[in-house]
């Protein structure tokens, strides 16, 4: 049952916004005598941050009216540095801020029980206690957002909280360096001090959401993406036609393997690799890079944040062979295959201005839907993905640290020079 | 008193056939019995539009709450077409809204009062009325500015408001499309009329202020950019070597012909034919692209228009010739030669944010100085220039229609397909 | 037999709509009184042209000296126009030349004979005669190759003759243009005449051979390209490893979509959507572009002809997931997939320069083998594809006319020029 | 007489810091008692090598069937390495190799003189003997280049060869690498026995032809360049109008900053920077790269070595101002000044075809002149460059050790990886 659970893991939850699928917590197995697992329900509903500007600052502070309680800690999977930093991290929470509850998912509370040795430091009667639950559940508990892990493990956080409010994620590395930018692991105590004394700051990124419609039906597929939403052939010896729209105005079909949207936080992920800019995670835009596109003209575009993008698959004149697909995927997880007529319509999860005449067709129809209400919620002034940094130039320092960014050659002087 | 004038407008200046006009208007020779020139100081001056933002719109409602009254009108070299087309657009006005007064520069005033060939239509016994003086007493009158002729009449245009608000901006093309997308001129009696009662729409752009400090100095000479600031080894056989820093953190020092700082208006014109990628006005955002940079990895940045770029010439090790130069560009028009230890400091025209320790040394220096003052004013929430626009999606269209925008090949199918 | 044969030609096995008429003659209906459609075994076996260089000419003269009599016409997919263009051309050839034999491949000569209405011309007693058989029975005995419609045809038909010289290609295109740059139909009748008289001239171009070896094996498939071999993730969500060694030197290993290896004819078709620049069919190269890398500075390759390229799929360190893989496409078509230790070895068809102790493993191992007596027949000096040719300066027009190569802005003029 | 020579150097009269020494050898002032400056005229004139195909190798042997006996040594500018290194390599061949005689430039010669502090080692009683002498004298007797530099020392001395045949070149680097692709000079001792053994391999590389054809005259001005020819608008603030025509047919105008011509070996020089692929030695190709091009799909042109490539500068349309000037620059050093009318044509200094019709028109009027006596020498099987090789592959190595080629990003792991 846990082979089944894991493999479902980390793809799917990301995708069914709330797979009802999540075991019962009675199910969890608790094989160490110095660890408990209590239901997460146990604990209060999650309580906002304040972002407050700062005059001289790019970022926000980060301030607790109600004092931070819950924190959720994801981790990449399972390697003994992980397991270590984990158990570390926890034990030092556990013995210095007792009022903090620490939650895990499932699968990571189960396993990371068998790593303690020994109690709570404070009280040698009293086992370590972790709070786990459903996804669901554990998505109302959170006030913050711990990653232990590279990139992949901030994405693989922050997609377990769907197309709800994300908490602030403080992000850690065990080695390898991201783009996202974490702190040294080894920085722990210092920075988690910051954080609950009200005295860190934020970089504000904000994540695209992404409609799915299906040729004829009226009810999107939602999903959030913090990289980037592509289309893409996949295997198919035949390019994707796509017609691309922008506030409601035909913009151009594209003839190419395909076609990513990106935020700015993506612009080093796949639009790199396709040409697109680097982009500055404070530029309010919507990066569109087509992907190997049959044009010599095809520059990337920079779009603002406020666009409503739809790329619709089109038919090839000619085109007897209705079975072409194309691939959507988030984040760089594959999600649905879009036949021809199916389209995406995309916007930024701060919302958008919809140009009269180009509201989404689900939207205006489902006027008191689910839908509806999930997406008026986003649009709150705290939407968007709070990550607290380590100082007002991370980023400039990180294209150039991380990205081998403007490398010079080995030999500098030109011809005339020497 | 005039020395002084042009040392604050280096662009206007810089534009040699433009400047010498700036003679007294006692000077104007009037050789048409009906033109009468006056003098540009007899009208009231100028009257700030309001910008209204709307909902389901990205562009802002101009709104006159003060009836607009001096026109200013900019044109391209003197060809028949504009002069004709000049005479007719004045004649109109003059016809049809004897309320407004048409403001030209002295050399425009004198050059078109040759071509009227007829009095005022409603009152034979009457001249046709244009005002002029020097550039100073122009800026301070004007409440519109029409431009007739392509971008470049534009920039001209654009550019004698130097570091003053520029007023709203009507532009009409006479056959050659721009990318600043203008009103076909044909069009000219319905769009005038829209704007004058206040049921035009404007798009926001921004331009760059450009601080250039000479090693050693205190006081730099700021210029605006519409479309972009550069540096360029010009005619140097040695490539320019450049420190850029941002918000005060070191980026990286290229070794290159230059490097160019553009506006999103100014991603299609020099960054573009180097490689930038293609920013809608809408974004704010600062372009910085390499020219022809001696490296594989200098990818186009896109930094948010809150920043604050300083770009210092730097010297190669053990180089003996200090005689290297870099020129500076601004909106294509030459300025100022950058020695070894001069720099540039380049802001958004709306303000930045200067992050601790990273002012421009002369602002503080000069706390109480003029253009301390200048900079304030730009600050205000007027500042940036309001484009006239044809609808929501000028810009979409444009590249379009301008650009040859991933023009397909003229053979589609590929080679499994037929 | 027939099912090793197929296996060495994988090209055409996977262009389904053409693999399973390789039927014996026999079944072969034959419905129309005004065809009879004979074994091509019937033919003499085909005899090569030779190919002389002109001064003041890149092109070689092609000249017979035993007299042209058996061609081959490959068609694009049924269209009525492509039934009507075959009609004609094999009436015009029947009526004019009847010492030429036409020869199809069986489905086409099935299809076509409904569509002839009128027997011979200068003999109504007698039928139109067609010749057929299988594909190897029809390359032996093909002296020139006609095709009917665009790149695709051109590049079916080429691969018709997969590891076996290809004739002379006269190609017509019925309405799209192609960049492999055949002749419009309308003149169909002149440049046969001038064909057949020794009169035209060719232009050589040179296909690619790729080697796959399968880990551990010692026996490859090897496959010719005309366009390109390319190495793809696909549908994978995990972006391919490879190896890249040119002439037994590590070159580099690239983290990517996948990477093209590109003859110069087709630089203009996939390399060219990747990024790669143009290159004239007349430069000895092989192109090495990478596909979407994770790199900054992954700059396209131009390699020299006699290059001996191996590209080996890797394992990322600590990657549990050993069943990824990446696809092999040659000109387009899927063709096997690759896992890990997977190689392919790439040279052009005129031979390559093995550096001391990089020879094909295989090729040393199996020294009397069949493979090897393949290989050693391609490096005649008239190997490669001579497709007649326009004139000197086909390529120049053609990257005019068909890319849209360097298209100006509709807006010509710069700020400063009005 | 000696400004006739200089007239037709147009390369070295351009190195300023070269350029005076062409004086008489008798104004030497020989300070050194350890040292004796004779004229180079005393020796024989030069002895060229043979160039060998092996099996299994791209490269060629170099073979002397007349003893090498004249070394010409040029170097970087004088650092206390290089004087050093020089009077070590001096002293290694006099004592080793007295058979071999050493030239030198005149400056060279007098300044080196002076670092010398003992007579030889195997007869005491005699000094060095440094052969010089003008230019010309010292090219007709070199039969060995060595340089002592990098790539900019290998270019000039390179550029003392002029129009003329350059004999083989053996590269050492002191410190600064370089695309060449030198040998270390700890290295000496062995390499240069290898050369006078006729153990040696060689690279071979070729240079360009630009003929230089002043409107509406015709003698052009002959320079050859080994990297690379470009025409740029340097410090005009208006774009360059380039009209560009391939074997006489018209292939684009381009209106950009400029466009380089260059060989492979310059495919690491300014076409890198401008965006042009990197492009083997080995490959016999031109590089047509532009610069800025103010166009979307203006992509780089690999052409055949054999092309005949003319740039003639056009005027605009209603270009009033003809003073408008693009500069020609040759292997980084600026040249003439071209004029509207004025043009450039580029072929491969191995020779070219000339398409019928599209000759030089000054070729066919000078028919016994000089220029085509000198152009006719050129296309002798060993004209070119040859430079001695470390190994097969140095190519290959030198763009993963020099460019930074392909690096990768410091964290290389991708979002679903961990």
């Amino acid at each position: 049952m846990r082979l089944a659970f894991s493999l479902r893991f980390p793809i799917t939850t990301s995708l069914r916004r709330f797979s009802s699928q999540e075991s019962p917590l009675v199910n969890l197995r608790n094989t160490s005598k110095y660890v408990s697992i209590k239901p997460v329900t146990d604990l209060r509903t999650s309580s906002a941050a304040e972002f407050v500007a700062s005059p001289n600052s790019k970022l926000q502070s980060l301030i607790w009216h109600t004092p931070l309680q819950n924190v959720l800690i994801t981790k990449k999977p399972w390697t003994p540095t992980t397991r270590e930093a984990m158990v570390e991290f926890i034990t030092h929470i556990h013995d210095s801020y007792p009022e903090i509850n620490i939650i895990l998912q499932p699968d990571a509370a189960e396993e990371i029980a068998q790593d303690f040795t020994s109690p709570l430091n404070q009280d040698p009667s009293r086992p370590h206690v972790l709070y786990s639950g459903t996804t669901e559940e554990i998505v109302s508990r959170t006030d913050l957002l711990v990653t232990l892990g590279g990139d992949g493990t901030i994405l693989h956080g922050v997609s377990m909280f769907g197309n709800n409010q994300v908490p602030p994620v403080l992000a850690f590395s065990l080695g390898t360096l991201g783009f996202l930018l974490p702190f040294d692991f080894k920085e722990y105590k210092g920075v988690f001090e910051k954080v609950i004394r009200s005295r860190a700051k934020c970089l504000h990124r904000t994540r695209l959401q992404c409609h799915f419609i299906k040729n004829g039906t009226t009810k999107p597929i939602v999903t959030h993406a913090m990289n980037d939403i592509f289309l893409h052939r996949g295997n198919s010896p035949h390019l994707a036609n796509l017609d691309i729209f922008i506030d409601g105005e035909y913009l151009t079909r594209t003839i190419a393997d395909g076609v990513t949207l990106s935020t700015p936080t993506g612009s080093t992920a796949y639009s790199l690799s396709a040409g697109g800019s680097i982009v500055s995670p404070l530029v309010p835009a919507i990066l569109l890079t087509p992907i190997c596109p049959r044009s010599l003209s095809f520059r990337p575009l920079i779009l603002p944040h406020s666009s409503h993008i739809k790329i619709k698959v089109s038919s090839k004149m000619n085109q007897k062979n209705l079975s072409n697909v194309v691939n959507l995927s988030i984040d760089g997880v594959p999600q649905h295959d879009l036949q021809i007529g199916d389209e995406i319509h995309v916007i930024n999860e701060v919302g958008t201005i919809y140009v009269d005449g180009t509201q989404l067709p689900t939207l205006a129809k489902n006027s008191n839907g689910e839908e509806n209400q999930t997406l008026k919620k986003r649009e709150s002034k705290n939407s968007g993905i709070y990550c607290v940094a380590k100082s007002e130039n991370d980023w400039t320092r990180g294209i150039n640290e991380l990205l081998g960014f403007n490398s010079g050659f080995r030999f500098i002087r030109r011809s005339k020079d020497n």
